[in-house]
């Protein structure tokens, strides 16, 4: 079965996830019983690592990273890769790939362009 | 009239900036003519000081800065009220707001749970 793991930068503060539990939600409801975890880069748990061996444990046969980064920074670039072969390291059999990041996606770019014009 | 500054990160990498500049686009594309500037609070140009100033040379009476964060860190609920002073300590006059960052947005965080189960 394929999994989702969303994938944000995480911060010292733990109010910062809550768009991230919001999202995480909104893809469960859209796709109930969707293997789907978040995970963070820095600060945040869980880590890559706990949410794929998570993902792993509850059936996932495939792991999609998505990286909810706009800008295609060293994050997507340098760390995504590396972690994404650490995962495939720790669960050989595991098929692992990595999405293009949310700033990619023109659906995305949309959103935030008419959020941008009638802010909350 | 009102102006648009879109706040994001920044960056090292030059490539970085591709998904804010087609935001721009899609900005400017939904309400041609409208005042919207792209500013950067690391590593990457123009800094929020500059373009400020270049949104008050075009006209500018009123900034809102629409942080382009999905998480409410330090950056969004630190840096963006300070900048936001600095904006009206160099131009007097010129009403400053700062809305909630796009990760508040349900229509931002819809479209990209949708990317989520569709990813390219």
């Amino acid at each position: 079965m394929k999994a989702l793991l969303l994938l944000a930068h995480g911060s010292r503060d733990p109010a910062w996830t809550a768009p991230f539990d919001r999202l995480r939600a909104k893809v469960l409801a859209r796709q109930p019983g969707a293997l789907a975890e978040s995970a963070y880069l820095e600060h945040t748990d869980p880590t890559v690592a706990v949410a794929a061996a998570r993902l792993a444990e509850r059936g996932a046969t495939e792991i999609e990273m998505i990286p909810l980064f706009l800008g295609p920074g060293g994050h997507v670039r340098s760390d995504l890769p590396r972690l994404a072969e650490e995962i495939r390291s720790a669960h050989p059999g595991l098929q692992v790939s990595v999405a293009a990041p949310i700033g990619e996606a023109d659906t995305v770019l949309d959103a935030i362009a008419e959020y941008c014009l009638r802010p909350a």
